[in-house]
């Protein structure tokens, strides 16, 4: 009895300290370059005998969310939601249908929506989300991603996150790494659901945001949004919210547009290890093809910083065996 | 060799899993209602069988950190940094001499400093901090405090932190709290020295900040401090900062002035358990003992509310048997 007790607590000690082996922890990997760069990095830093070797609270992984742990297609789901908020409002202000982006919200003009790029999707969160607490807004996004389906794949929105970056978030953390998302997309509208589908708790959530006041409401304080962008949290900025929110130089990073190159650079930067990756998006059949001509998740100068400076570009077609949980491999 | 082995295994289980006994771990706390309030929220947080039970990830308390974690006075620490600055760096700013605040610091006129109050501290720190990187900024902010001294008990700044306050920083963490600052202070300016001092890592320090921009230097990416307040972490603005950067409502609080009530406030309107502190200067002798007429950390509307609504209020003088680390019991 007390040997088999005895045996759990050294197996639990070893598996909670020890490196857990890439192969058992990333099965919708393909064997290949790719994945070997991954592995290869994480087993340096967290070799106390390498020169690489990194001490775990400084083992920061910091990931874009927008095509690079959920999809982004047809349109970022962000704006979806908001697209359903709007068309939901749309009965009290008339001057929407002639006006963009409104207009292309109401008519589901998806390519004139895209066109109008993040200033749009800033325009019509703030026409539509400003004014209420956090607490409201959280509801309201809850409730979205409670019943809105993907019209392509008729699933919620958080089904579509990619199987391999879980797998890889999970293998990160279980190596010492403390995994933030840094994200274009709006930091209350991601917060409710990052813990759970992902396993990024909220403190851990860095992305776009409204001007927010502190008000006594009926005796009771509350955090207002306002009709103001506060941080938008892409490109030059995204370093800057990394510094701000975390207060480290991330040692890996991950994104997919050339709206995480800063993010990438900044992190390559550093005077250690450090590993960038890429998300390329190559798999038109189980999930989309695209890169420098997307208006969605541009990628261009990224890719070309990547290939110059030998950055892990994934092949989503090639290194992926799964893209999304429910396609089975 | 085999038994003794489990027992270790067993005493480390139950050490780091159990609650640590306040008892052993407050040594600096006399007994009585203060420590009490705070052993019995701590208790009952804990205990999965109590309806005040909190699950560990929503244990979160915030501190203030000048008169909270660390003194306060003749003026807060990092004016006196500022200070040293501007004396080094006055030769080449004549117009000073005229200039209020600068006039103040070149003259050693801590009352006409501390009239100037936050916007005088921010006016100062713009004038002699701005257009450097956050790394040159945090090496120079490391130099000040390795060689520093406070004028009245000729110590290091970082000394002159409250030893009860430390050992309630290691109880809670101990209790599965998480531990942030949530202060005035720039964010920058403590985040290279609170993890030795406190305990608390860079991550989780919430403070004022400068606009920061994201530029190319020599090919390399820097973050540049910009000549603009980004926020001034104080009073409303404080539980805006913890919801960006926490994104829950904190469980405890603990603050010493005005400066945090909102803070208080915020915490103390979640649904559940919340403890709210207040340190009350009244330690003339071993420390300092001031409240609604100190230009530095005012205490008069945080102490009325705490009065009507029962929040915990330690007094200095009764409640802790030692202040800083440095005196004897």
């Amino acid at each position: 009895m007390k040997k088999k007790l005895l045996y759990i607590f050294v197996l639990l000690i070893f598996t909670m300290a020890g490196n857990l082996h890439a192969e058992d922890t990333l099965p919708s990997w393909n064997d290949g370059a790719t994945k070997q760069s991954i592995i290869t990095f994480v087993e340096e830093v967290t070799d106390k005998d390498s020169k690489s070797y990194v001490k775990s609270e400084e083992r920061i992984a910091v990931f874009d969310n927008d095509g690079t742990l959920w999809a982004e297609k047809p349109i970022y789901f962000q704006l979806e939601f908001v697209k359903d908020r709007i068309k939901e409002l749309a009965p009290s202000h008339p001057e929407w249908k002639t006006e963009q982006p409104f207009k292309a919200v109401l008519e589901n003009d998806n390519k004139a929506l895209a066109e109008s790029g993040y200033e749009g999707l800033m325009k019509l969160l703030m026409a539509t989300h400003s004014g209420m607490t956090q607490a409201e807004f959280q509801d309201i996004a809850e409730q979205w991603l409670d019943t809105a389906k993907h019209p392509r794949f008729n699933r919620p929105y958080n089904e579509l996150v990619y199987q391999p970056m879980l797998e890889l978030l999970a293998y990160l953390r279980a190596n010492g790494f403390k995994t933030y998302i840094v994200s274009g997309g709006g930091i209350e509208f991601m917060r409710p659901w990052t813990e759970e589908v992902y396993g990024i708790p909220p403190e851990q959530v860095v992305g776009s945001s409204l001007k927010t006041e502190f008000e006594m409401r009926d005796g009771k304080p509350v955090l207002v949004r306002k009709g103001e962008i506060q941080f938008l949290d892409d490109k030059e900025v995204k370093p800057v919210l990394i510094n701000s929110h975390i207060g480290r130089r991330p040692i890996a990073a991950f994104g997919n547009s050339d709206g995480d190159l800063q993010m990438l650079q900044w992190t390559a930067a550093g005077n250690g290890p450090s590993l960038m990756v890429l998300v390329h998006h190559t798999d038109a059949k189980r999930e989309w093809a695209y890169d420098k001509d997307s208006h969605i998740g541009r990628l261009d100068k990224a890719l070309t910083q990547a290939n110059t400076d030998g950055w892990t570009v994934i092949d989503m077609k090639e290194d992926w065996k799964t893209v999304f949980p429910f396609q089975s491999q």
